[in-house]
């Protein structure tokens, strides 16, 4: 490892780099990579290179396992004209993570999680998930042959079940509080070797910055003015905003864009405690949302959002289940399916426009965490139909009714 | 339009490049666009390219709209040491085409052909598919904001229409015999001005191209020995081959791979075609396998794939469901989660290594086609399992289990 150090978010005390408890032992708040401040992006084609790898100088390892990568990051960057064109400002652009190895944004993290892992000589890793990060790790341990454990909730649908369990991991479903499994994991974690890439560890967050990195480049070094993320554990949003603000610090461009933290109403704690002016964020009791991938209702990276943003002038939005439908989509009719929460930054975006706080002049990033096949149950809620005919039929069916 | 042709696979005819019409009107086989041989790589960061700009003196077009393109292509190239060493070849890797837009290789034809199509002065598309490829020309079509005709089966399951119609294109189920209404769809496309993007019409197996040429670059253009397709159509592995023959003509690389064309034993009419010495395939009764997304009982590439397989040593497979599903769970455990037509490259690479076919030098491309989440009930088949316990024996089952 390089020497750098894990720095507390809330009190800013130290810990050493090769620490994998995550959080402080003060203030019990989620502990990040000291921030870099001098860095260069290795050039090259991204053909031959990992994100780990081309963002190397970011990343506080010494030298990285190419053989760690399926191939995550570097995803495309989608501009609707369109839609800006109807919402009636400058740009807007989708940051399409669906197209990652595992079709989330979580295999960034992972990856950075299972070289901080392996560096530190580990063997075993795990996680508590049931969606997208399960899927991810589940997955990368394979790669890595490693020991997996994924930790899941006793209520799992056998559809979501299946695409972790086919990577072979040791599945685990545990019947309890769901909240207290995340500690229980951290402590079970330290008395068996494991390391648990949970979704606001210091290296997954690290990960998430490589979402900063490639839209800055795909930009030209121009930051919109505006991006915007699902949020659930606050892991995201926190790796993408210290990812700009590194680039910033490095000199490879000028500004920051706002970051807008966008929850769906049916879970929405991070934004409740900040309409309510709170401190720290309180549990959301009886959570429901059609967003599944970001309902968490007690986020462990929550009072640091809120810290972060509230100091820079972010912004917090929630929006319905319906709304959130309601962009799904008209998202897909701009040819990218996303899952529920996926299009929760486009929904935002939709209520931040009828709210005038967006003008003419501005540029818009939408980050599509996941896709859409991970949930397509959901799409029976919208009553979608085909037409019918007889193959002898059709010339005249379609001659009739589109000529 | 560049100054080319397209030019009959069998008898050489020449046609013009704007024919919509994609068969020869003396033979019936399939048109191609005459063969590049010059040319060269549009050099710069592939995050600012589309395929059909980096490759672009490699299509037909004078100028590429890159407002159709979704971030298709550009997709990684996974090595994996531990299946080499297994089957006792010198390497294996995997072109992950699950990491396409629409998660599936299809979506590369699609903007070639829709980019073809926009610039004949076409506003209306369409397909015959009930797969991948209905779901790529949907999304491409919404994006490019088309008239987009998609006719699927009567017999297509919700789980596969929903996917397609989220993306709102004017949907038909057909009632009548799929196979005639391929060729149908040629004759309301010309009454109606709808340019139909079936599964080899030359465009489309242009867009396939650019899979071998991103194989050339990843590989430092050292081609491997063998190049594995799942076959269905037979567009794709024509497309696939077309590719590494102009990159040797134009003098990229120095040989050209054996193309393996993967059928599955359910439904494998040119591989039977080969087997019997056939000039011709004939159309293979009652098929049926798991990996549905080659379950094409008479392709309308069949003949030329015969045909340029055979001229160039390529090798015909055919491998049953039990060797699919086995292949689809070994390749899950290498990280990657293709649909089972994606995992047919592998259970082929594992018959041909049996039969003494490969050997400890070679190296191996599998092509995987489409993501595992388009066909996740596949995965009821393998009685996948979690262990259970609750939250305050989670420690103590942890720590007896694996320590």
């Amino acid at each position: 490892m390089k020497e750098t150090n894990l720095v507390c978010t809330k009190c800013k005390k130290s810990f050493p780099i090769d620490q994998v408890y995550p959080r402080c032992d003060t203030c019990s708040e989620p502990l990040e990579v000291a921030k870099m401040s001098e860095g260069r992006i290795n050039e090259g084609s991204i053909f031959n290179q990992t994100i780990l790898e081309r963002y190397a100088d970011f990343f506080p390892f010494d030298k990285v396992d190419k053989d760690l990568s399926l191939g995550e990051g570097f995803t495309p960057l989608v501009n609707s004209a369109k839609l800006a064109s109807e919402l009636g400002i400058r740009g807007i652009w989708f940051k399409n993570e669906s197209q990652n190895p595992t079709w989330s944004f979580k295999d960034r993290g992972t990856v950075a999680g299972i070289q901080h892992a392996i560096t530190l000589g580990f063997r075993r890793i795990g996680t508590v998930s049931t969606g997208n990060m399960a899927v991810s790790v589940a997955a990368y341990g394979a790669k890595a042959d490693l020991e997996t454990f994924i930790l899941v909730s006793t209520s799992i649908p056998t559809e979501k079940l299946n695409p972790i369990a086919v990577h072979k991991p040791i599945l685990i479903k545990v019947d309890g509080n769901y909240g207290e499994l995340y500690f229980e994991s951290l402590q079970i974690g330290k008395q068996n070797d494991i390391y648990f890439i949970n979704s606001d560890v210091p290296l997954r967050v690290e990960g998430s910055k490589t979402i900063a990195f490639e839209i800055c480049e795909q930009m030209d070094f121009e930051v919109p003015d505006y991006v915007v993320v699902p949020t659930s554990s606050g892991g995201n949003i926190r790796g993408i905003a210290k990812g700009f603000e590194e680039f910033r610090a490095c000199g490879l461009v000028r500004k920051v864009p706002k970051l807008i933290c966008a929850q769906a109403s049916g879970c929405s704690p991070i934004y409740n405690a900040y309409i309510n002016q709170q401190e720290t964020i309180s549990r959301f009791e009886n959570p429901h949302t059609v967003a599944h991938a970001i309902e968490n209702p007690y986020p462990p990276s929550g009072n640091e959002v809120l810290r972060k943003l509230r100091g820079e002038g972010g912004i917090f939005v929630a929006v319905t289940d319906k709304e959130i439908l309601h962009a799904e989509r008209r998202l897909a009719e701009e040819g990218i399916f996303g899952q529920p929460a996926a299009a929760v930054p486009l929904a935002a975006v939709e209520e931040l426009e009828k709210k005038n706080i967006l003008s003419k002049n501005d540029t818009v990033v939408c980050i599509v965490t996941g896709g859409g096949l991970k949930y397509t149950a959901v799409l029976e809620k919208y009553g979608l139909k085909a037409l019918n005919c007889k193959l002898e039929e059709l010339s005249e069916i379609v001659a009739k009714r589109w000529n």
